[in-house]
């Protein structure tokens, strides 16, 4: 193997205009692949209401592959992917959600909680399909870049599941996170070992509707933040830039605002 | 509020032909665009190797904005922004780096150790922009859906870097995800408090190309599992699944497996 690879990582560039120049790089998207690429972003939801239909297979089969090749530290792939279509099992799987949304309903206000009651927060039932996407924390014996931060292997698995998300976006269908649920009940449900992590529950089926605010936006239950005040520059304490040629890009984020949908 | 929003979230379809059935959901996703999302994630790279070109301040916001328009447990937003120009800066963090690699270089034997040494595993200093993407979880006071598994929010910090990792791509903008740091230091250099989480340290640039397989696998470190051994039918072991309604299913994967690319 050749340690300087620049070279041969040169792009055979056979289909691909040789232009050259940041508006130009190999390989590129065209303004309308762009777009749709941020239209599934943007218009992505956590889904909670699904119509009756089933997921053709081959669909489904696209949307597990998306998340197969999502990106993992030391390509270690650490997931596995448990397909649920069972109804007995997504029942008892309902039963752990309801006792768990009731215990958390104890950690907020009287006002807050009946709102919280009031929320539509899983399809389980409804969803033809259900997912819980999982993480192998022991795959790969020494896995490169895993050292420093052993929890990366958790951070591979929420990347693959949101190339899952928007490839089901794309898809036409709905994909709702179940994050209220106890880890070792679920796993004793589905038969997962001890030392597998179940990261994600999710359900799956084509919506009612892809709204175009989240829902707990649309309530009134949290506001969407400014990303103004989600950035700094340089370092986390403002003023932490010496040379503050961040005005450009502070400039170019506030134009976009009115596109981003 | 309505505590039967299903009628209430129908969408008003104007602009979206009045079709039924599982092959036209509302505002469906035409072939070219469906394709564009999942050319995005299966031409997805980690990248090492950028070009010196800037990247425009717009996109750069638009792929920022990306990555705070991704999911989060509560609505939740936990994520924070630091970006990176200052070359001094940048040389504190690839000196971590350097660091780090040596001491992660121990627990391989001889023979990966020098293969893992060869490999370029970071453009931290060539890379025109570097960004820190942090999670607070004390964002929020009480979280909707938080309660059971409190690591959500590092999750959901998760899947904005894979928004913004494909939304990057789609620009023809790379990105490298460098696991190999120390938190405790890495929060020195950039002056980030204890209670956040610096979960992502990543490098943005044109990249010198965007390879058909993973850095990884072409030099043969490690291979692609086989999608087929990472499923699960209804429970984690074998036969779980009573009614054996998955073949369909299967079939149709073993068919997507050539077009994946």
């Amino acid at each position: 193997m050749s340690t300087s690879p620049k070279s041969s990582l040169v792009p055979a560039q056979g289909d691909v205009p040789a232009k050259k120049g940041p508006e130009s790089p190999p390989a590129e998207f065209q303004p309308a692949e762009r777009a749709a690429v941020y239209r599934a972003i943007h218009s992505r939801r956590d889904i909670r209401h699904f119509r009756p239909e089933p997921i053709p297979d081959d669909a489904l089969a696209r949307i597990i592959r998306a998340a197969h090749h999502g990106p993992s530290v030391g390509f270690m792939q650490p997931w596995d992917f448990i397909l649920i279509r069972d109804e007995e099992i997504r029942q008892q799987v309902q039963g752990l959600f309801h006792q768990e949304r009731q215990a958390a309903a104890c950690f907020f206000d009287e006002k807050r909680r009946a709102h919280y009651l009031s929320l539509k927060l899983e399809g389980i039932l409804e969803a033809p399909v259900n997912l819980c996407v999982t993480c192998d924390p022991t795959r790969g014996e020494v896995v490169l870049g895993r050292n420093a931060a052993p929890e990366t292997d958790v951070y591979s698995t929420c990347c693959a599941v949101q190339n899952l998300w928007l490839a089901a976006r794309s898809e036409g269908i709905g994909m709702g996170w179940v994050s209220i649920l106890k880890l070792p009940q679920l796993r004793k449900i589905l038969g997962i070992p001890p030392h597998i992590i179940p990261v994600a529950y999710l359900c799956l089926g084509y919506p009612v509707s892809f709204e175009d605010r989240p829902l707990l936006e649309t309530v009134g239950w949290r506001e969407r933040l400014p990303l103004e005040q989600l950035l700094h520059f340089d370092g986390w304490e403002p003023g932490a830039s010496a040379d503050g040629d961040w005005e450009g890009f502070q400039e170019a984020l506030r134009s976009t605002s009115e596109t981003a949908g």
